[in-house]
């Protein structure tokens, strides 16, 4: 393969935020959240309705994104897509205007290879161009101009219509083998 | 003309960053550097060479960013614009990690009307996908995809081979003429 341009999102692609969720779920209301890790599972259908909102809200709050655990084999795996491509992060990052920091640290930490240069918050992911991008949301999948790539999350276990990576065994694969 | 999405840069385009070298050199030396604003100036031949990379660092520092006065006749053009076209915002806030916040604010006082959903932090822009990007620096505008549009400052007087708009009149006289 030519040397590519390859996009990938943050969140539930190399950061753990549902492991976020789940400790700030028992902090909380001192209540286990883990079933938000079972195929299918979103908030929505696992989070009892009264508490909905109060949780939805958590990524809103400041240090949400601090430290977020790496998902397995996320760094490794784009340390090896970065030597034979141009790998940038592209984030969804002004939803949450808190973030800003604790995302780019977690960057400078984790991956300190990958550049400024290649790094991106932004809103809506239909401005980005790349050959690939790698994110587990459709509704960023759907308007991409290259070739989207759905790196599987609980919650969409039941999209269909895209190639599925579903682990980072299976990224690595997929462009390097 | 069609609905487009236009990508806007931040500084030299519609915030006057040059106006924070001139006031932080003030202080910093107490002397007047607003020869900076002249055609074909930049730090380089503006600033004394043994001040040069200090002054290079301005941007580095805490709230550099905070509070930038408009540049004349941004603010309404791109209310314009977004009246008839999808705006983006793209600016490399990459290359100064203190700016995200006064940047985010920046637009949110004075762009309002923006979405989160059209603003990009980014590094190189070469991963910006749009119809058109307004923006000073020609390194930004030569991996373009689209149409780029070279927007006039002090530092790229002397740069060819681009449409040219010289203030923001010309801007919406060229999307809404």
């Amino acid at each position: 393969m030519k040397r590519k341009k390859i996009a990938i999102d943050m969140d539930e692609v190399m950061a753990d935020a549902i492991g976020r969720f789940i400790e700030l779920y028992k902090k909380e209301f001192n209540e286990d959240l883990s079933d938000l890790r079972l195929p299918g599972r979103n908030l929505q259908n696992t989070v009892p309705p009264e508490r909905l909102e109060a949780v939805r809200q958590f990524p809103h709050r400041a240090e949400f994104f601090k430290d977020l655990d790496p998902i397995p084999g996320a760094l490794e795996g784009i340390h090896q897509l970065h030597e034979k491509h141009d790998v940038y992060i592209t984030t969804a990052a002004m939803e949450f205007e808190l973030c800003f920091t604790d995302k780019f640290n977690w960057l400078k930490k984790h991956l300190p290879f990958i550049s400024w240069k290649n790094i991106v918050f932004c809103g809506d992911k239909s401005i980005i161009l790349a050959d690939y991008l790698i994110d587990d949301l459709e509704r960023n999948l759907k308007t991409f101009t290259g070739t989207p790539l759905l790196f599987t999350a609980p919650h969409n276990a039941h999209v269909e219509g895209y190639t599925r990576l579903n682990n980072w065994q299976e990224v690595t694969d997929y462009f390097l083998n």
